[in-house]
């Protein structure tokens, strides 16, 4: 076992909490001594401890003159615990090795600075790569204060998302619904436009075989016309937050709330301070499954970063068949919102196709 | 070596000839004895040699006492050539392995029966399932009497084939663009619709680096509008065959007919016929590159075997932007046309993905 | 997640201990609650924290009415720690998830009982087979009470140890010898004969870029002619401990023992009395690389559990050139020791191969 | 399809002959026209028209202006048959692309030089490393005018050949028994100890389920002791050769000439002189199924190019049995025959290592 090795063990203990440690990165560490782990832990939640606290809960008095594997920078601040650069050098670890430093450029840098101020030896960029990819999302969040966004859709091989009549249950089967869910599990909030709400009346949670975290359900709702008896609005299953306008009746604001329903008023109602909004409150993975309309605008503001489409292999024509981006569209195709193909694969008889919104 | 060995040699000479063989199977075989090959063969275009006569070719006085392999039943009757079955008797094999018999309910069995009658082992079945996959297309033709059809299309990730104002260039990327070529060369025609030529005016042929065959040209055309400037009309790279209906103007064909156009009127102007037209003619395989229209009468008549659908990644929105399949569609989800997915690969940047159109 | 997923991390931690449990089992175990991780943990070293604890640790207050996952029943008697099976009675998880019961005919299903009677839901056998392989060796230590030994042997493609000369030097390459040195990290004890101490003078330590750990060295030595100036004597790199007969010389005794040796009389001066021994002792695994004595006198006993060949792709002839095993010999090919190869993989130039002794 | 696809299918085609050509190459050809194979060939037997004859008899008149691939530059020179740059120049083709010049130095480049003088284009390279790969063998043959020497040897895990006892029957498996056969089958001719003879009377035959191809057996027999009544003397199964020296008894020749034996005597007695007259007699590949006499003698003359090991996981010990090699041996390490591993694969509960001797 060498650096890489420990490292990557690091990184599959982070691997691990995908989807629960929001807004929180995923981090994983390893406490290594005489050449025999004595301890691993991982970040399990926002709130609790770091991984390092976790780690060396686990090596005891051991950790003195021991090496600590961190796949993310130890912290230098005091957060909801303190930092864990402080607690590594109390307990008198003798080698740090990192594998990314911290993506927040205030604080970059610094935890590393006070390790080596207290003399101890610190090792930076072992599986660099791994550790920023693992924490794509966190980083962009860091760095945008947005949320990081997947738009999902379903369609048919001929680019339908329903016939002309309209019909769009059953498109996809069974294991791609299914693995919907899995994404709502991983994301922080799940979004649709009133339209989805009025015409199928969504429950928007996460319907497992074993349960699953149900993300918070965000409608975007300009008039603020959520029907009092709309699931979202009454369920309790999970929290909903309307977006409107400073326009919107305060009688039926004051109703919604009653239920337990969050209406948020914004002067400029539009994604991207829908986005900003979302950054502020700690949203850090959001999923769109929009109609027409609402994925739409997000493509009309490029407010995409990854798309998720699921194909089923059907075709049903129809010139007016609708299709899973509406809006204006982009004239230009030169002006397209070009992607990158990160993964294929094949769900049940449908096949998943994700990309990734290229920079720049 | 043994009798799958072989036969899957045989298999893979076959297996080179796509493309060239139509309206006739690929077809593959070796010649064995004593434990060495003594001739191998494959079928290289209609009207030349079977795969059994060139092998034999090869094999020389030495067929005498030997087993040949052969992908297909060795054919019985006289057409362009003589029957191979006599063939394989008068050289004096002792044992014939087929890998499946002929798909002609008509003669069907016929040639194993001839050389059982005369004395040889005759042993059926081995690869079977390759054998029939390898002439997927092929069988379709003789029990169907109709070309085997592959729809193309070409999308956005969000379904578009253009943009709302109509672009549709560089949707796809220039390895799917070559990719497309690829299938034309292994295609006996193509077919397009009227608007298409007017609005692009393609030369609809096979572009490779190293050449290729060019497939005939076909156009839906009921109004006979047919440019006789179109370059399908008049570059001679091709053949170009025009389907119009019993009304069209007579002057029009006589000019397209002397440019080399061949003009097919149809009492009854409709897909199947035109189908039974091309099968008539010995069209085994047909490449639709439709637009909207096109494309959506296939689809209503059900008259789709495969489709190969590339996927660009990008997204241009728009709730008018054109799909690949338009017509009046189907209205019912369970009416939809269900296909399979036999295939998934990246293509540039693209994905290509082929269905084979479920049977029954 | 299902309840495999959670198994499979469990199997993961436990695997990253190997190497340091010993004469406990790698263990793992995760703690789960709502679809979210709120505990990890491994058994890291005898004497510490069963895995258990380590995962209820960090779960903490969340653990009641949460599911654990444990790759080995949860122990129920009274060890160097309190049984972990009352732990999770007294933090109220609802559920426990075993892979496989303890293989201590003694104890086994005990701790699933206790867990029952109190109430909670036990499901046993998944990853049962993964389980049990991970532990392989544990599992026999438990049922023989004797090491599980495993004989380690280097040579040429032509079967040698050495030339004619007896030159044994480098015959693998540096990649393999750095394997033998990963091999002894991952075990308890080596033996040697004192042959080849006297002829080659070995410290018998883990030399590894990284530390590692120092096996017990076992030294077989019927007259005691161990000289007090070898290495492993007088080097205090690790334990040293000599078998010896009853006759020995009680000065050369003392004099070793002054320097911190070990030496073990036996009235019975046997393979199975000297494994009996280390049983006895708590080493759990043996590694045998012994000259060409030692190993005939392990084989002729069949107190082999795996052998790992290590073959250099060289020759050197020679009809008196030594082999691996040496010793009298089994005389009939159906009485010879059969094994089955469960790995072959090349180690630098050379070819690593591990095979089990067949059972029974 | 471009030049490389073409030319690996040359390289099918060769390598379907493995076994049947010696003392020729492999040679595959393909002939293509406007994006169509109208030809394909490989040379199949010593004698018999070359790859290019068979690839243009099946082109016909259509060869005029193709292109053809070949595996191996055309030969420029009457051998059995007239040269094969004659027919390609008469047959009026347009470009030669060959994977590899002829390793004859006294003709490379040759028939190359006569293409372009004919004004035909040629390119050169294409799939070298495999072309030369394909026939390692003949290239070995051609430059060094002596057979390429296989050595197959068969021991335990502890390098024995037999038991103490000598008994070694079974020591590997019946598949590795059977991959023997396959091996005798691609061989030219295979080599034993008159040792051999006299104590298992083998037959040296191929055993194949489907036949196979019997090499020349050859026995080193230097006092001509080889009995009139052994297999390999009165079977008439094979052609059997005797090497011995001047001085053996002539009556002894005799009666073995009266048998079909053909005794060879060498006023040098020795391997290399031995393997120069194989090479006059052109016998390109020689399997050496030698006991530890004949082993070590090749072994000492280093008078091996590839090694075969079978190893059978089973321990038998003994200081005195045994092992596949003997003879005097090498006697310092540094000067061992080095070889590199290229295979590695199991042969039912045997490990089967192909190793190729180091070049210089
Ligand atoms: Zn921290
Ligand atoms: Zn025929
Ligand atoms: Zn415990
Ligand atoms: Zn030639």
């Amino acid at each position: 076992m060498n650096d890489k090795d420990y490292m990557k063990l690091a990184l599959t203990l982070a691997e691990q909490t995908r989807g629960q440690t929001s807004p929180n990165p995923m981090v994983g560490s390893v406490v290594v001594k005489d050449g025999a782990i004595i301890g691993m832990g991982a970040h399990l939640k926002a709130g609790e401890g770091h991984a390092e606290v976790n780690a060396l809960k686990m090596a005891g008095e051991k950790a003195k003159g021991a090496t600590i594997y961190v796949t993310l920078e130890p912290c230098s601040h005091y957060g909801q615990t303190p930092p864990c650069a402080d607690l590594i050098i109390e307990k008198q670890l003798k080698r740090v090795v990192v594998a990314t430093v911290d993506p927040n450029p205030e604080v970059s840098g610094r935890g590393i600075k006070r390790l080596r101020d207290a003399g101890l030896t610190v090792d930076v960029g072992v599986c660099e790569a791994e550790a920023i990819e693992l924490n794509r999302i966190f980083f962009h969040f860091i760095q945008t204060k947005r949320p990081f966004v997947t738009m999902k859709t379903a369609s048919t091989l001929d680019g339908k998302t329903a016939t002309v009549t309209g019909e769009s249950k059953w498109i996809t089967g069974e294991e791609a619904r299914l693995d919907v869910h899995r994404d709502r599990h991983i994301h922080d909030a799940i979004l649709v436009g009133i339209g989805t709400v009025l015409s199928d009346n969504p429950a928007l949670t996460t319907r497992l075989p074993n349960g699953g975290r149900n993300p918070i359900r965000i409608i975007l709702d300009r008039h603020l016309r959520l029907p009092e008896s709309s699931q979202v609005a009454c369920d309790q299953a999970a929290k909903t937050w309307v977006f409107t306008t400073e326009h919107a009746s305060s009688e039926k604001e004051e109703a919604l709330r009653m239920l337990g329903v969050d209406v948020i008023r914004l002067r400029d109602y539009s994604i991207p301070s829908i986005l900003m909004e979302l950054g502020k409150r700690r949203v850090m993975t959001l999923y769109v499954e929009g109609g027409q309309e609402v994925n739409g605008s997000f493509i009309k503001e490029r407010a995409v970063n990854q798309v998720i489409t699921y194909v089923a292999p059907k075709m049903v024509g129809g010139k007016n068949a609708p299709t899973s981006v509406g809006g204006e569209g982009i004239s230009s195709i030169n002006q397209a919102l070009e992607l990158e193909v990160i993964d294929v694969v094949q769900v049940g008889h449908d096949i998943k196709i994700t990309s990734l919104v290229k920079e720049g």
